[in-house]
């Protein structure tokens, strides 16, 4: 298999990295995984990981290092926040054609509207926005569950346990969802305070499921928590789309389960993504522009 | 200094514990202080403080161990939650003449009342509630502030920074309040992050005056902010009112300046405490009743 130039696009999260390889014509020619690549797990942990995936699609598509000075790559990591950091991420590249990096978000982006504009809302146990337009990113969220993460899997968890609690001492209403939420951690509010001092927000995010269900058989309590979530998706959805996203992807584990939750007018915004992350990435590549960090991302 | 009986009351908190005796007539005789006394710091060390406390009221009276035997004990400790907590207080105990444990609550109700019907609500870094009707203890809240502690300094401190970090992201109002709670932990988001990733409840609590600050200038954030910890209270006002409390006493850091912000129909059931935890833990002890745990601070 000999080209001029191969495109490769990695995307890269807190616990493993996927890579794939076209040719210039668009013809796949392999896939990877790796490790863990996100920055703030070190350079050295990022870079290695992302070897590991480059090497793996190389490898199925009967290719080596040896490809390096003809391979365009395009990396979308989680931790890539500043400009500074996509900066230094491809100073620790090896010697490839071409190297760009950007979020992890940047890069689903792309690849949802194939580089047009348009928005992704990210919902699983933690949430984050970003929208791209006129190649200009915009981050909004994220900056985790104790402060933010509005309308996530690890949101819903905590408010469940805080309105079992509340039904508790009888500050509002028992349901079938608050006597399930403290079975679960304990019974005793002792056993629930001991729980709670362990939890981090995947912990949280496990009850979300007890919560789904209990609001499709309308259960007040569970219905009311996953009301408020919708609505905060609403806030993200309508902020993205007023910056100037025309459609919006809704991505993550709660996608599917919240999106009847919401308002006609959110539905109406959202739209299939066309390609995934790695699509994103190769476009990245392809383009080879280091696009702008988003403004709001900026320290 | 001879005398049938003395009671000795004790406070004891997360860090540190205070000791008031008094002659069978109601004359003070001496005060100790000692260390942390919650009992979730082990029997052990709890029993430790409460000594140096009571070693040192007693050593004021000129009294020393020779009066055990004639001394009554009431302990109000934070960590008591169920009767069995009690129990076991009360077995690790040197010889008294007698003695009851109950939570620090329980004691700080019994001397704001004066032993009659009442209820105390507390808001500091944490927020807490506990009636006593027909002595029975009533708790509510106070669970953490990670899934509880409605109204709370921590809850207001966190809320703050969810806002600030709304605004930065242009989902919410920027104003004073919200510009300068960002600057205070560092200005850039992923600097509020770093922060927020080592923050304890306290460290939340310690935003509160500047958003008490804004919000006496009319800042709508902090307005927005304080009203809504106020609102919390009142839930808490609302329940222990409806238990049977004529009265209510707010006590801990935010009583003084939260008051104003509470409606009119909530201001008019506070009343000002008769005597301290100290005169009720000696309440306690000159009873001789061990109270009921709070029905539902049982497991």
């Amino acid at each position: 298999m000999i080209s001029d130039r191969y495109y490769l696009g990695v995307d890269g999260g807190g616990t493993k990295c996927r890579a794939r390889l076209r040719a210039a014509d668009g013809t796949l020619l392999g896939e990877g995984l790796g490790g863990p690549a996100n920055i703030r797990l070190g350079l050295d942990r990022a870079w290695a990981s992302i070897m590991e995936a480059v090497q793996a699609a190389l490898a199925q598509a009967g290719l080596d290092a040896a490809v390096f000075p003809r391979l365009h790559v395009g990396l979308g990591l989680a931790g890539i926040v500043t400009a500074a950091d996509s900066v230094r991420t491809r100073a620790a590249a090896p010697r490839f054609a071409s190297v760009s990096a950007e979020t992890d978000a940047h890069a689903a982006c792309l690849g949802a509207f194939s580089g047009r504009d348009g928005a992704i809302l990210i919902a699983g146990t933690g949430s984050a926005g970003y929208a791209l337009i006129n190649g200009q990113g915009h981050a909004v969220g994220g900056w985790g569950f104790e402060v933010s993460d509005e309308g996530s899997g690890a949101s819903i968890g905590r408010e469940a346990i805080r309105v079992a609690l509340r039904a508790h001492d009888n500050l509002a209403p028992e349901t079938g969802l608050t006597r399930q939420i403290r079975q679960r951690l304990g019974g005793s509010p002792a056993a629930i305070v001991a729980w709670v001092n362990d939890a981090g927000p995947a912990d949280y995010g496990r009850l979300v499921p007890d919560v789904l269900a209990h609001a499709a058989k309308g259960d007040v309590v569970a219905c009311t928590i996953i009301a408020k979530a919708a609505k905060e998706l609403e806030t993200y959805i309508r902020h993205l789309h007023a910056l100037g996203a025309p459609h919006l992807c809704l991505m993550g584990g709660l996608s599917a389960p919240l999106t009847p939750w919401l308002s006609p007018w959110a539905r109406s915004l959202l739209a299939a993504p066309e390609g995934d992350a790695l699509e994103g990435a190769l476009l990245m590549a392809r383009l080879n522009i280091p696009s702008p960090i988003a403004k709001s991302a900026l320290p």
